[in-house]
């Protein structure tokens, strides 16, 4: 197994690369009057062709640009997050919302959660059909749950599938939205073309027995392209943090099948620094979901970002709790990646005493072929954004590639 | 908070309790070649009423005998706590399977999972209907993931929900039950019941606005009787370890609710002993679905197995990770209970290198009012059932029972 250290190269301005990181200084004539926060968004760990980068970076850029629009505003990590998730899903290019892979019914069936790192609540829909923006419903059922207990004392749910969560909804004043307008040209072409691809793997593989046909056929792995979950991580002015995630699935998936998106402790992660822990964290993965499930990787890093050294720690996390898990041996390939946002408040002695700082670290590494990021802070002007892809020569599912940079946010306290 | 220690009383032939923990020695005579093992299963942490006990008792013991059986037939662990749920399920008294809460709908959804501690592996079923035994897909499911991958290199699913987990069941030879045999007359007029409550609760709540009203309601709380989910642990002959879990949820949940029993983490947990971990555990839970899910109380407590004394170790993950969970800051009551089993070998001096000995501890912890267990090692003749209680003026949610014994099996090798 190899590790790959690699670092964002496309900062602007051009990165203070220190001690293996990379420094971003802000700019303080950008940052309004309690402003602050910052975002970094994913669209997914697979493979994006050099064809496609630049629309996928153009998503991420627009995902951040939301998410900092409202951070400017005030608004909490929280809704920050979703923000930039609504953005991302309304893209056709990835696979969430809009433009989602099919299943193997050539129907849509998404999954997407929420977790707020300052209540600690978390709220997740899985198999979801009919609803453009399955992260509004996540988060819906995350506010829901905030208010308290239902009437006759029942305890609101915090995770919703199917035809259930499609009517919560509803009920709930999410618009619905036929399933054929979420499908694009290009997902229903690969619906085809998987659909071929099956048929004709099925057929060669007639006449050998079961077990046989299966090892032979996982050599035609899923394309990786099909990974391209999205997700975001959030700080706000206040140091709160939240994460999302959302995710169209596998492609050629069964009905019903649920992904990592909507599970707790697989998909988003996010937790305020508290009593036990010295740093905020917040985590959004992409990638094969049944690993990312086993593994609970969103969890792991989270609990990772306690170490020193962040970088060292989501190294370290990759390695031992993701491709060499003990729950993934029987695994030839372990396809994933993660965002990763930690943060504390900055110890130096500051200036003036209305004005506090806080440090935000932010991660990315993926065992795929490449992962496609954005990350923003209050105080730029613009979004910067990155295709981080595996060295020539590497091996997808058994090598990793960790980059990552640092920005200092300073806020106005009124 | 207050934690109360009790110890199981019921056990034939009189428990010697050493250090505040019960032996049990199990009879030679009953033990056929091979065979080894135990079962611990649970009808649930909430309410069991004195009338009902008997009903709850039998099942139980039913339930440690199919097991048993199995495992004298030299069934894995994962086999054998199939077989243990399957006839908890077939009970019209637990809320599992047959006679399952009704949803806000008036239809039976459930959630089942089963996890392997030897591979690792986990299967799980949310919101599916018309299926009387979820627990029979979930492992379904887990069998054909330990398979490897489908045509054309496609992942299992190791989660399925709704229709799709219905199809996926019938299509791998589960048979379908009508949804209308799977409800029963106290579930029909407890559905009755719970309707008249909740449409008073909200008539009485007119006029007031949502938030008082949630606050107010949240004192009638969930008839703790409806929280009955069943589940079980066990452990082979060859030491492996697996656990699962069976629930119709909340009584009057939303549609599409999935609970802890379907939740990775949250459920059922099981390890076997390996590198890092010194003794193999498992862990199947039950009570409020959301807190088990938001405090992963199932990978919390087979984590906390690892310390030396797990009867000390169990009593604080259920108060720290639990109670008094940062997760649960906002919850007024806590409401769960787990079943936990752990293994190892006897490190003692045998009297004969053919046979090999295992130590089993065998615990159950609640904060609810009540729950009902059952146990019983392939050296048995009968199982052994309880209905633990918090003592009388202790409040339930906020206070804790623990107890547990110890067993040792013993097992010829050819």
């Amino acid at each position: 197994m190899e590790s790959l250290i690699n670092f964002a190269e496309e900062q602007q301005p051009s990165p203070v690369m220190t001690n293996s990181w990379s420094k971003q200084e802000a700019g303080k004539s950008e940052m309004p009057k309690y402003a602050g926060g910052f975002v970094l968004v994913h669209a997914g760990a697979g493979y994006h062709s050099e064809s496609k980068a630049k629309e996928y970076k153009h998503v991420c850029k627009r995902a951040c640009q939301r998410a900092v629009d409202q951070l400017r505003a005030g608004a909490l990590a929280v809704e920050a997050v979703t923000a930039a998730l609504v953005e991302l899903e309304d893209s056709p290019f990835t696979n969430a919302g809009m433009g989602s892979n099919l299943n193997l019914s050539g129907e849509i069936e998404c999954d997407a959660s929420i977790m707020d790192g300052k209540s600690l609540h978390f709220g997740a829909v899985g198999s979801i059909s009919g609803i453009k923006n399955p992260v509004l419903v996540a988060n819906c059922l995350l506010t829901e749950a905030q208010k308290g207990k239902l009437s006759a004392g029942r305890i609101p749910p915090c995770f919703l599938v199917g035809r259930g969560a499609h009517d919560w909804a509803i009920s709930h004043g999410i618009p619905p939205c036929p399933s054929e307008k979420m499908a694009t040209k290009f997902s229903l072409s690969a619906y085809k073309r998987n659909k071929r691809k099956m048929e004709m793997a099925e057929k060669m593989d007639a006449g050998q027995n079961q077990e046989k046909k299966r090892r032979q056929s996982s050599e035609n792995e899923n394309g990786s392209g099909c990974l391209d979950t999205v997700g975001a991580v959030v700080v706000d002015s206040e140091g709160n943090v939240a994460a999302a995630v959302s995710s169209g699935g596998l492609a050629m998936k069964h009905p019903g099948r649920v992904g990592q998106a909507a599970h707790y402790g697989c998909g988003s992660w996010a937790e305020n620094a508290c009593n036990m822990n010295s740093y905020s964290a917040a985590v959004s993965t992409s990638g094969c979901g049944e690993h990312l499930i086993r593994t609970m990787l969103a969890r792991e890093c989270s609990a990772a970002m306690q170490s020193e050294d962040a970088h060292q720690a989501l190294l370290e996390a990759m390695q031992n709790k993701f491709i060499s898990s003990p729950f993934l041996v029987s695994e030839d390939r372990v396809l994933g990646g993660v965002i990763v946002l930690r943060c504390c408040r900055c110890v130096e002695a500051q200036p003036s005493p209305n004005i506090q700082g806080a440090m935000v670290e932010f991660l990315w590494s993926h065992t795929t072929e490449s992962m496609c990021v954005g990350y923003m802070s209050a105080q730029d002007s613009k979004a910067k954004t990155h295709i981080s892809r595996l060295p020539p020569g590497t091996v997808p599912g058994k090598s990793l590639a960790i980059e990552g940079g640092v920005c200092r946010l300073t806020g106005i306290v009124d």
